[in-house]
């Protein structure tokens, strides 16, 4: 009977946790834990395409649509296409790209479709080490998770 | 039948909206309506709180929690108290809080629980006008909408 009470009390809790897991910090179920796994891979597969000078396989993360936004200092930039011809002008030469590192990577799940990402980016070049904080908003779309909105400093 | 088939139409088109409201720029739901108007309030609020001089009356729209989050440049503030210190050692003078003006807001539900925010912030001061954008993470508290991240740029 003890078992029994248990594993009731172990289905509750797991019905709980699904139910409160997107609104505080609630253990991640299984499919949360897919999710996570799943937008890890599509940032790091980023930051590959960048070391490898390819600004295109970078931009791959992003979501190929217009509403897609990217925001530094005072400026929004709209339109995947436009966020990729700003990154292509900014980083014309593999000097300027230099290597890209991202550390200190927390990714919270919103809910089924939204994800957060908060991080720290760093580029070692000849010259300097520019560096900051980026928030990205992922949403899970038809091609995979892919960034809708993306918020960057420096420092 | 004309009629009944339009409504059984609408009736499968509104739980498709409801479905799906999440994933794109669905319309929203009138559920989605009054939490954008609810959120809406609170950055209000939150101006008006800043522009009598209250910075704990401006902070009453961050979440009291040790996870609330500010990032700024390159540095990230963690858990409420922190973020309120900050913000009272920074503007520690009437002069130096000015005037706080919020315009582009952009509210996007992303799920029953979160909503992201962004806009444009301006101070007008008697010697400048500092400026920029900002990406806000709402969350529905117990105590209501409250911001949970906030990634601020300076132009």
């Amino acid at each position: 009977m003890k078992g029994k009470h248990l594993f009731t009390l172990g289905s509750l809790l797991a019905v709980a946790a699904v139910v409160l897991g997107y609104q505080k910090g609630a253990p991640r179920s299984p499919k949360e834990d897919r999710n996570v796994a799943a937008v890890r891979a599509v940032i790091e597969a980023q930051a590959a395409a960048w070391n490898r000078g390819d600004v295109a396989g970078y931009m791959e993360g992003y979501a190929k649509e217009e509403t897609t936004t990217f925001v530094s200092g005072d400026t929004v930039t709209r339109g995947w296409r436009t966020v990729l011809e700003r990154y292509k002008s900014r980083y014309d030469t593999r000097e300027k790209m230099g290597t890209l590192a991202f550390t200190e990577l927390e990714l919270k799940p919103l809910s089924e479709f939204y994800m957060m990402v908060t991080g720290r980016w760093q580029l070692t070049r000849a010259a300097d080490t520019p560096r900051g904080r980026f928030t990205l908003i992922f949403r899970r779309t038809n091609a995979g998770w892919r960034i809708v909105h993306d918020h960057t400093s420096s420092e």
